[in-house]
């Protein structure tokens, strides 16, 4: 039986395992935590999984969370640039938000369940390479340095050397939600934006703030304060940027519920130098090894298209083994170019994002939308298709024809 | 209103055009000859619609041919190579060869009765290029020589220089058709091919014989020497080949009765070299041109794959303009890597298959069809599907895992 090796458990790993378990093949999933510990660490990240991934969760039969209410269907807009400064879109179909220490243990335990072998052991470049020789394929989704280095860095798609925002998330109780239920998008130039995400947690509702603040700007305090040197100075430092900058969010806080659903646990603090890498590497041994989800393409969170971006890409892989067992160059260079279009646009798309001076065409954009719904929607719903999202945004022609198309409407 | 205009009325321009009327964009269609001049000329080709082209024609609403019977379901082989010679595969669907003289004229009648417009005449390339200023997007599907070099020859993906077989193709009357209907594929090295397709065309049904003959070998004279020089020798020469190197076509030969349908108008003669071209070129005014059909692909017809890829390539483009109407770089790349995986799959395959001389895995696979089934029906099946055709046969490893795959069935 063809036999594959995925390194890394999270959302691209476990999504790959589980579709190969579909297919029946022999499958084994590489991690260094267990579920537990997944479970019972600290928050790793905050991901909106949108409509699309959903559908392909649902084919993988796990779309299904009963007692869990996190779905959302809208984006509000603060829109720092204009005049008239909120806005909101919909979506088609709603998006949810589970805290993936709920999410992925779930799929650890799923993909046992379904006859996936769970492995836990920390894997160096040496031994991974020498999977190539248990396994008919080895994909390679998580590792950080040495390991990611594997992929050699694609120049013409990784415009940045550092990380253009520095991140702050928590997950927070005392937010009011919006209704409908939706993520808010404060955008306030110069400080950078904040994401509000109505998300599903171990308490119930919670709301992640997602801090993305401009190097250099007033905001950035929010990630290079240590939160566990002086938890309750932290929390004050966040209303004060709440109520300086972004006034629709502080107008939802009740100051007296605000905390962290779980102190020091619910925090994190960072930064992403986003990239794409080479889709594969030939190893000496004349075996591939393939990348998949973080490791062969970061972005920043601003715009949620990692984990949906790492779904899509494991389920093309998935795909074109289900097609096809002959793990040669030709399969390597299909899988690349059957995920290329909607990961580049992906990650172009973000990257035109958070551009330092902005892109001209996204303060003309956004505050378009304040006026033309149409435009605000198909903004919102594609963030479900980054190849339609990219083509509305990609150069101020293409802005400027997005704009007549929807006025015409 | 978008406005198109195609260079070109074979298959590729007046499915492009459909498909576009089918958008309600206002398109042209550029062409040197009326449908009265093509009906009445001689042929230019024999052309098999695969089921997948079928299927495409059936979103247009031209799929539907009352009176008209010309479907087959079956390859008929004579393998040349081997001892056992004889196997055949099934399709899951039926193909279908219509005289296009009958085939092009129709879709330009129906194409100018939902709102296009025909424009008969010879354009010139800087004709060409005056028309980007007339319409939005110019795609060029048919021209010879200096507007097919419009579009820069890719060397990475066109092996050759030359024709590597002399072409010469009759459509006869006197040939007993197979049961259940079929195209008959006779491989006789050092000779080449001969195909034995069953169509209709005006007299009803006919079969066209496609000799696919390698330079120097004993068949090559039915190309060199000129039919028209004297229609009775050529004839015994047709009868003397078929006896010599193709027994099982010979065997279902009428004598008394075999003759072309309509003397001189039903024969071709002649060779192509194949070739792949850049999708797209960018003029001096800043517009560009988008390559289609044969201007950007020509292959051998020994596959079947021009037509077929040629329908493929103008839904790619029609599904493309469909959902966006900047024609900049990102929209000529974008058409350019959706329609790469599955021209160049047809493109190498056919490519692999007049190799000299012939790839090793070639007589090894045709030889391991006549014992095996459900290889010969998955080859069969495959001239739909060209990407799982050229995994299938691409390299000697690749050929051996589908024999093993297919022999544990």
């Amino acid at each position: 039986m063809t036999s594959i090796g995925i390194i890394g458990a999270g959302v691209a790993g476990l999504h790959l395992g589980l579709h190969l378990r579909q297919q029946d093949l022999d499958v084994t999933i590489y991690t260094n935590r267990t579920a537990e510990q997944v479970r019972d660490g600290k928050i790793m990240n905050s991901v909106a999984h949108m409509s699309a991934t959903i559908d392909i969760e649902r084919e993988l039969g796990i779309a299904d969370w009963p007692d869990i209410d996190a779905e959302y269907s809208k984006h509000y807009h603060y829109n720092g640039w204009g005049e008239e400064r909120r806005f909101e879109g919909s979506f088609e179909k709603p998006a949810r938000i589970l805290d993936y220490r709920i999410y992925l243990p779930h799929l650890m335990g799923e993909f046992e369940r379904r006859g996936g072998r769970l492995t836990i052991q920390d894997l160096t470049v040496a031994e991974i390479e020498q999977l190539t020789d248990v396994h008919d394929l080895v994909v390679v989704s998580t590792g950080k340095g040495e390991i990611g280095a594997l992929f050699p860095r694609r120049e013409d798609k990784s415009p940045y050397t550092s990380p253009q925002r520095k991140l702050a998330v928590g997950f927070w109780k005392g937010v009011a939600p919006r209704e409908p239920r939706g993520v808010e998008i404060s955008i306030v130039p110069p400080a950078g934006e904040l994401l509000v995400l109505p998300m599903w947690s171990f308490s119930g509702p919670v709301h992640a703030l997602l801090f993305e603040s401009l190097p250099g700007g007033p905001q950035e305090v929010l990630t290079d304060r240590r939160y566990e040197e002086d938890p309750a100075a932290y929390r004050e430092l966040v209303l004060q940027i709440l109520r300086e900058f972004h006034p629709t969010v502080f107008e939802r806080v009740d100051e007296a519920a605000f905390e962290l659903q779980n102190g020091a646990l619910d925090i994190l603090q960072g930064a992403v130098t986003p990239v794409l890498r080479e889709d594969f590497v030939l190893l000496p041994n004349g075996k591939y090894l393939l990348a998949l989800g973080d490791v062969h393409m970061t972005v920043d969170p601003v715009q949620a298209q990692g984990a949906n971006s790492a779904a899509y890409s494991a389920k093309v892989v998935a795909d074109a083994i289900s097609e096809d067992h002959v793990f040669d160059e030709r399969f390597m260079r299909k899988v690349a170019r059957r995920r290329a279009e909607r990961l580049e646009a992906a990650s172009d798309w973000v990257n035109t994002i958070i551009q330092t001076p902005p892109a001209p065409q996204m303060p003309q954009l956004l505050t378009e939308m304040v006026r033309n719904q149409a435009l605000a929607d198909r903004y919102t719903e594609n963030f479900n298709y980054p190849i339609r999202q990219i083509d509305l945004l990609a150069t101020p022609e293409r802005a400027a024809a997005a704009i007549a198309d929807t006025s015409n409407r």
